[in-house]
């Protein structure tokens, strides 16, 4: 995109395309229609013209000419009820939409629940019709990312893509040093018998944060009990599920390290239906930092996964993955959140 | 895509193409790369074959060919955040996603909710990487369906495109029927005082609902007092705010028609606040059916839109436009579907 007098954009033209080129627009039509009668000093000419005016012709034209579609897929291989429940994913989308937008480049969002919207997807993308792919799945043993990898499509993960770290370049949050903040500033606050919802064990997440609860423990000279270990799936309903298990089994909890805002919720509702008061009875801390726990009643003492910075990184080598550069790791820091739950 | 014996699916080959085409594989192979050394009939046989079996090339070669993405866009022309709030749009994204895959067609999902985020996906789309268009807006005075169909990209929009329905395909739900049927079943419960809070004047729901509730009180020889109107913006806050202006003006209404439940929500938490009672003292009747008014409390009574239905037909008019059909308008009943607030 051009700017005019008054800095407005406006729309590349042929024109702007052969001035810049110093050829007529005539030559720049005839390398739009497949280059016949013009030299080969012309048509790189043209070819530099337009890729640095951005004018953007039709698609075979253009896309032969660049190999490029200008866009990028943001790819969620969970069912679409998931994207709907945890703000996380909003949260993400609209911080990577923003990154990409400064470079005026659209984001298509694609969901990928089942095998057969997956292979859809994998089908449209190979086709050519997006440059790179975020993609965003809590689970590891998705296959996406390896398939992306061997097609030859630029993909970053969001979160550790355990057994493919090497050859997939992803951005996450300091999983386990986020964990081991808020058990230590549970044992701090006086807390003894300190339980967790764990996420999924096929999860980064689920893995990270869990070591992270298991080894602060240790170092605190605290026993580390299985009876209060609980596993969810992310899920609000998961939360609830699994805090009712730890009452059960271990009446006598008095704080609870949940691995994920939304579970932290459900954590909350079941406490409530059990008369615990929190933080009183039960302190409970969550992990995110997403609008689910100032939702929470009582607001959630949460780690904060810096999303913002996640999108931004993501964008940024995703963008140097399409140029052509090796995978890389990003992993940043999070810090802990003092509200009213613990 | 062939079946096999088994009657599974695999891919399609370019022996596959050869064999439909009656050629030799070099043959389509040398099409695919530009058609040099192909005789004109050898060329439409090879073409002729890959529509026909389906064979998917790299993209440059296949839309080259076919001029298709086999691909639709669910274009929404909101805010992000409008997108995560209402359900409506989780409902209506799932079956029309549903609808396509017994296409084994992908859908992208697009949000356009500010000025830059229309203009760079409409680039994408005019760049011919989807081959229509689901577009979902709220608003009609939204200039997105007739920049895609100036552009001629096959369009069909979800409820009336107000002032451009002899050009756009639509389908909506009977907007001012199910308002009437609404009004009518208050009034024949007793109900006098019956107040409404309506969807923006810009949008087809906006003004249907209210037309639907002048009418009815004015045939139950009710007066329409405009004191007894306000208008929302389809978010449950504006709800909230439209039953506390109500309250104020006609503290004696003793029942509410809402034109969505989730502006009905916010009505009940407005009504709790002020210690009114429903259906008690107000009976509150909502607009849609959608997750929102089983999540209410009291649930909601409301007028059922055919989300499944409305998909389909969108879906099934969008492939009759990308195969050359003319525009047309679909207008699906509702119903009255009885609950706790009314």
């Amino acid at each position: 995109m051009n700017r005019g007098p008054e800095g407005r954009r406006r729309p590349v033209t042929i024109h702007d395309v052969a001035r810049e080129a110093g050829v007529s627009r005539g030559t720049v039509s005839r390398v739009l229609n497949g280059g016949h009668y013009v030299s080969p000093a012309a048509q790189t000419a043209v070819n530099n013209a337009i890729r640095r005016t951005g004018y953007v012709v039709n698609r075979h034209a253009r896309s032969l000419i660049t190999g490029r579609s200008d866009s990028v897929a943001f790819l969620l291989t969970e069912p679409q009820e998931r994207f709907f429940e945890d703000p996380n994913f909003n949260v993400l989308l609209r911080s990577c939409t923003q990154e990409l937008a400064s470079q005026d480049i659209p984001l298509l969002l694609m969901i990928a629940g089942n095998e057969d919207e997956r292979r859809r997807n994998l089908r449209y993308i190979q086709a050519g019709h997006v440059d790179g792919v975020l993609l965003v799945s809590s689970h590891s043993g998705d296959p996406v990312a390896g398939e992306l990898d061997a097609a030859g499509i630029p993909v970053v993960a969001c979160g550790k893509p355990i057994g493919q770290q090497a050859r997939i370049s992803y951005v996450a949050a300091d999983d386990r040093d986020g964990a081991r903040q808020m058990v230590r500033f549970l044992y701090e606050s006086g807390r003894r018998r300190i339980a967790t919802v764990s996420g999924p064990p096929d999860t980064p997440g689920g893995v990270e944060r869990l070591a992270g609860y298991r080894e602060t423990l240790a170092e605190c000279g605290l026993p580390v009990d299985e009876a209060l270990i609980a596993a969810g799936d992310y899920s609000r309903a998961s939360g609830g599920r699994a805090a009712e298990q730890l009452l059960e089994r271990a009446p006598d909890i008095d704080a609870v390290f949940v691995a994920s805002d939304l579970m932290a919720d459900g954590v909350l509702d079941a406490l409530a239906r059990a008369g615990r008061s929190v933080p009183g009875d039960v302190a409970v801390g969550g992990f995110d930092d997403s609008p689910a726990a100032l939702a929470a009643a009582p607001r959630l003492t949460t780690i904060r996964q810096p999303f913002d910075r996640i999108s931004k990184e993501m964008v940024r080598m995703l963008m140097a993955r399409i140029g052509g550069e090796d995978p890389a790791a990003v992993i940043l820091p999070t810090e802990l959140v003092r509200r009213e739950s613990a």
